[in-house]
């Protein structure tokens, strides 16, 4: 149909690109994929019926209020219980420092809004999170990028590539979207010296930090920072911006996430969200908080993460017995997800039709890359299926990659 | 404190200024004013109990779905409803015609996003929704502006300022955010006339328009947009994109709203949607559809109308009685606000800051300009306060801008 909007579109519309992932999700809906693809919790550890004595709990109690408009910054009591969590961590935080948003990629989008100008460069671990890329790419955002090894970004090259003038630095330090990949103790702090030393701010995006399956909780970066050039106790020097969310620890489809930022940014970030959607739904803050205080999130987060770590070990055995020599792979200690690494002369979206084909999916790592690259990797998430789908799924996507290695002669040339 | 982010914000942040409206709802909270300053439903209208039938039967049948993560267009049996509910006024739209948004506000924001480059002129009504200027300003559009009277935007005067060259044209029909105002059926069909001849899009706010008081239903511009050139049915033409919401006829706290355009342009808003928020949380979205099929929302509404045409009687009757001869109102057939002009020489913010002494609260006209003007006018909600307050807020309002005007010795020169 050819309306009068059809050559009205800004300029912005032409950076902004439907991500993969979404896309992909499309086909997680039929039912016989086994999709490695999205980034979805497991629906078997949703609390449905915790849930709903938070909800009767809500309108029972407060139900006009529940169901009324409120203020931007978000529900009161929800950002005590944040700020009393984070100070669990020893950090000295205050409501007025904490930012309800409506999933992490809603503040993704209004740290656009409030700090990227057309052409600001953003320093990115290479690859990142394709969401953050997707938000500030309709702000005019350029990247610039760290590469990554096991331990993450390479903080030995963060020096010269800080010298480019990058806006802020965005870390994704624990089990990061899309490698899986921690930043060790020793790399933090080497980052909080450097963004020190140069004045550049950074970004920490922690969706996944309390799902870890093994070895010991690492520090977050807002914290290490706080405690630069202090002893004792650990203030908010502001410096770090922090993100977290409820999407992974409770639900995802009620939209629910946090920004812990100085008081000023975070003034500048409830402006932004005043335009945008003037707040986060009231009913979904109210039972999110009815739902987690008393410590069921914590009872709760020990159960995932036993479901979780279970999942990604099968994921783990299922590829040393499946996938063909040649093949890379990370071994998260959290998180959600898994990064494989196919040999060179391999694409992953061709793999991905042909997987497709086989009923199992992934998302090509490609996207995640700001500045190209990745042609060979996928990501891989092993929180949603079950263990039986999770074997089978690595087993089709297996024989598919040994397919393709095959018809490039790739196999024969190996000894093995 | 001083942080690495105080010299980092974007050069739109000088255009974003919170927002009057937002500011004053803080005001609403102290129990002791009588505020006619936001946009609230009344509390007693909120269909508690539907609500929790609706998340009980949600969680029972569909927990985990309802908890998961979904698409970005919205949960398929909602704008399936909202194409029956609008091919009941004859306009043939299907679910693809529909994106689901997290209120009204988001819409404009992704509106703004997908079509607003710096610089762009907006065609707006004089005054306009101030939450329309918030979410473009961030986008760097500039404005046109048309008058009104008491027939809404005086279209005898469109054609030379569409001449101008306008992005599009942003209109609010029904009862308008912030005067109240109705455009007359024979003015809706010269704003389509015009708008064809230049080949200008519309932009149709209707957030209020099943709370008609009195007087008979007017098709709404898409409607009538459908007909233009055609006999018989009304095809979906494209050229006008219609918003609307279940802030105003079920719950605002739910953020729910819905954006129904040709479907190239909601394959644009789902991209830019992507990058805001993922999607609106599921589980509102199952619970208002569970709240509203079987006829529920037409039952809700007639009440909601009978509560509200009463409130709007009061406030009238009110005026009427306390306010001094020289300041004007409209007489809004439906809606949730009123409009009152006071004579030159006041000013409405000084009013403002002497109401509040005196425990009564509302919002300066001022903001909605978005050309600058309106220092006398004065936005008034009467949805929200119940009858008492309402009579005695109105009384108060009067008294202070009674004693304003006595002190500017303006009451004096009048002869009665």
């Amino acid at each position: 149909m050819e309306t009068p909007w059809d050559h009205r579109y800004a300029q912005r519309t032409q950076r902004m690109g439907s991500s993969a992932v979404r896309e992909l999700l499309k086909l997680t809906e039929k039912p016989d994929i086994i999709s490695f693809g999205g980034g979805l919790p497991a629906p078997d550890v949703f609390p449905v019926e915790d849930f709903l004595a938070a909800c009767e709990r809500v309108l029972h109690e407060q139900g006009p209020q529940s169901l009324q408009y409120s203020t931007t910054e978000g529900y009161l009591p929800l950002r005590e219980m944040i700020a009393r969590h984070t100070r669990r961590y020893g950090m000295h935080i205050t409501p007025d420092n904490i930012l309800i948003t409506s999933g992490s990629q809603q503040a993704l989008d209004l740290i656009g809004k409030v700090f990227i100008n057309r052409c600001d460069r953003i320093l990115v671990e290479e690859p990142t999170y394709l969401g953050a890329l997707q938000a500030w790419n309709a702000y005019g955002a350029e990247y610039v990028t760290i590469p990554m090894d096991e331990h993450g970004m390479i903080t030995d090259r963060l020096e010269e590539i800080v010298r480019t003038g990058p806006k802020f630095i965005y870390v994704l330090p624990n089990f990061q979207n899309p490698t899986g990949v921690t930043l060790s103790e020793e790399r933090r702090r080497k980052l909080i010296e450097i963004a020190d030393r140069y004045g550049i701010p950074i970004i920490e995006d922690d969706p996944y930090g309390q799902l870890r399956y093994e070895g010991k909780h690492l520090p977050s970066v807002v914290v290490l920072d706080g405690q630069f050039r202090h002893n004792g106790e650990t203030p908010f020097r502001g410096n770090v911006i922090y993100l977290s969310t409820f999407s992974k620890i409770l639900a995802p489809g009620i939209r629910l996430a946090w920004v812990i930022a100085p008081q000023e940014v975070i003034y500048k970030l409830v402006q932004a969200k005043q335009g945008v959607d003037l707040h986060t739904a009231t009913f979904n803050q109210m039972v999110a908080y009815e739902v987690s205080r008393g410590g069921f999130l914590d009872r709760h987060v020990w159960m995932i993460r036993r479901v979780y770590g279970e999942r990604r070990d099968i994921m783990l055995d299922a590829m040393a017995e499946f996938f063909p020599p040649g093949v890379q792979w990370t071994h998260p200690e959290g998180g959600l997800f898994l990064w494989a690494i196919m040999p060179e002369g391999l694409s992953s979206p061709e793999v991905l039709k042909a997987a497709i084909e086989q009923k199992v999916a992934f998302v090509p790592g490609g996207p995640f890359y700001a500045c190209g690259g990745g042609e060979t990797t996928m990501r891989l998430n092993f929180s949603n299926a079950t263990p039986e789908k999770l074997r089978l799924g690595i087993e089709r996507l297996g024989n598919v990659i040994k397919a393709q290695m095959e018809a490039k002669g790739m196999l024969h040339a190996q000894p093995g």
